[in-house]
């Protein structure tokens, strides 16, 4: 299917176009074999024009790995912002994010690639998200502790510990080798979090 | 330096001749550039002989993950062994296994090069190292719930829990990561055993 850009559009709209149309090449064959050329003739755009939009290549591989992570973010902060216990809403918001992070291993394996790729060259959309999902965790263990739910004595401390404790299930290398060898991560999972909940004070 | 193998010489101490001439090609070149061919020749032997030995190239890769995975739960197991609190000894034993991997990143790169591909490759010999760590674990949790120090239910799966918890701290590819991009692992590690000991219920 083609894409053309016609003259005279806004620069915010060509730059949507040129991201969706490369990510469904990126769905579809994996985006280290969609070229630039390859969106800018999807789009009926020259490759320079494409770099009128987006400085290099990278530029376009970030938004893309910007658009997956804020996937998770949205799920994440959907939960986080709901009315209900803390240690609930932490329980809820680690299984949901493991779930889709495994999801994407299983489904959407090219997009899973990027991820990959994003995280050992420590790419900086992977690194804010981080910090995001350490934020919500921290929120969580604040309206816990206000709630005499949890017994923590240094909420930000404590958010890093927790993203630490859960690395195996939220981290795209280690969830694909358990996919990879078959291995079955929902009992791992709940056990998981009883652990760090225990840990927050919490004994469930 | 040459080593060659006498005529008559006991199997054993063949094998034994092979595996230290080949770890020291894999600590000088790297395993993945090393030959049967190479470790033949240092030895005075063909490789056809060599593979009376070992039945495979793997096999020698295999035994010499072996002996560095070794030194790891020795050094776990001296100290799983002492006469301490079981909260001082996890405390120890997790803090100095982090320190080796990460001296091997640093300074054993070729080794620890053949660790990452044990684990990506889910070696055997890299399964049995794991479960070996969480039967420790599991030890030193049992002890600690008898001393009144933990308040642990299930101490298999706490101790697998601790593995989990611990995972950013052990795992080769992690660790790698971290001292690629020049992160202090000392604060998070102090912070994470806390946290680890405080889900065992010991808080402090």
């Amino acid at each position: 299917m083609n894409h053309p850009v016609r003259v005279g559009t806004d620069p915010n709209e060509t730059r949507v176009r040129i991201l969706k149309v490369a990510e469904e090449h990126f769905r579809r064959i994996g985006y280290h074999k969609t070229s630039v050329a390859d969106i800018a003739s999807e789009l009926g755009m020259s490759p320079a024009n494409v770099y009128r939009f987006f400085p290099s290549r990278d530029a376009i591989n970030e938004s893309i790995c910007g658009r997956i992570v804020n996937e998770v973010a949205d799920i994440a902060c959907a939960i986080a912002r709901a009315n209900a216990p803390a240690a609930e809403k932490l329980d809820q918001l680690l299984t949901a994010v493991h779930r889709h992070n495994k999801m994407t291993v299983v489904k959407e394996k090219h997009m899973h690639d990027l991820i990959v790729a994003a995280t050992q060259e420590n790419w900086a959309i992977v690194r804010a998200h981080i910090e995001r999902m350490v934020t919500l965790f921290e929120a969580i263990i604040c309206e816990g502790i206000e709630a005499g739910e949890f017994d923590v004595e240094d909420a930000a401390e404590a958010a890093r510990a927790v993203r630490s404790a859960f690395m195996p299930f939220f981290h795209p290398i280690l969830i694909e080798h358990c996919v990879q060898h078959g291995e079955d991560t929902e009992a791992g999972l709940r056990d998981q979090i009883r652990f760090i909940l225990k840990a927050l004070g919490k004994s469930g």
